[in-house]
């Protein structure tokens, strides 16, 4: 019971965080504010994760393996990936502004298990998609994987008022997106 | 004589303003540390820029202002334009960084002048290619742009780790950029 317990502070306290640190970032990011929003002292979150770069790494390690869930990864068809990469970003923008932070402020930073574990197990399944043929040869996995990523959050880097008003903005911009994994497939 | 002293003050303070938002964004920057490295009191930084927001924006305009100079816009040969994009971020990655700030420190800001009206350009100068021919039609003005700017930075999004190492990643990573141009044209 008091494991259980624990179990759910510790899940409320990264909820927190990650709304945080997605707001605000690493330096801008307040472990009080966290605290509150969880409903624990800020004594038992030190506890759990250490200081506010640990609570960060974990906050978005747990941000990554919900959207690995809810997005997972197929390499027998990257355009309907490439869809549901573009869906999950316009859903959760908070979760693309938690990793733009992450490459801002950790531009040197020891990379995190969680992310090396999540690009390696993709780039192995388009090893193995080029192998069996699925998978068009023209450019390696890794340009592949940083090409659908790019191109399935390229509105992101477009200021809002780029046609966000246009009735079926986001219809139309999910079309281009998986029409350019077409293309290039 | 005065006001030459004056417009190279203001320069100084720019480059200064530039190195630190890159470096920290913009709740992080210090206006403290922009107006000693400038050589200047704070008092006449105020006076020139209003306030640290006001600066960020001049700073962030001057920016734009220079990699328009250096990267220019060629709707007839869209494959080179998205070579020279990546060739100008590589060369300053702080400057992708600004920008990069910018949209996660300014989500619901009034838009700059200055990014408008190079947006506007730009897209003016594709709805002309498109009506010589000399561009598809494939995808809207706003979308091809939001592609090649998403394509030709790709390669920031990805783990400084991913064959940061290898011999002439530089160069094939912009051989990608521009082959992908070309099969999107």
């Amino acid at each position: 019971m008091q494991e259980r317990n624990a179990e759910r502070t510790k899940a409320r306290i990264l909820a927190a965080a990650i709304d945080e640190f997605a707001a605000r970032g690493i330096a801008g990011g307040r472990v009080d504010r966290i605290a509150e929003v969880a409903g624990c002292n800020k004594a038992m979150l030190y506890a759990y994760f250490g200081n506010k770069d640990g609570l960060f790494d974990a906050a978005f390690s747990a941000s990554v393996a919900e959207y690995l869930d809810e997005v997972g990864f197929d390499a027998d068809d990257l355009p309907a990936y490439a869809g549901r990469v573009f869906d999950y970003f316009e859903a959760h923008p908070d979760r693309l502004r938690l990793s733009t932070w992450y490459r801002l402020e950790r531009p040197h930073g020891q990379p995190l298990e969680a992310i090396v574990a999540v690009n390696a197990s993709r780039l192995g399944e388009l090893q193995r998609g080029m192998r069996r043929r699925v998978v068009p040869r023209v450019f390696t996995p890794v340009s592949l994987l940083s090409l659908i990523q790019a191109i399935a959050t390229s509105w992101s880097s477009m200021n809002p008022e780029y046609g966000a008003d246009e009735p079926n903005a986001t219809m139309r911009r999910r079309a281009v997106v998986v029409a350019v994994q077409k293309i290039l497939s």
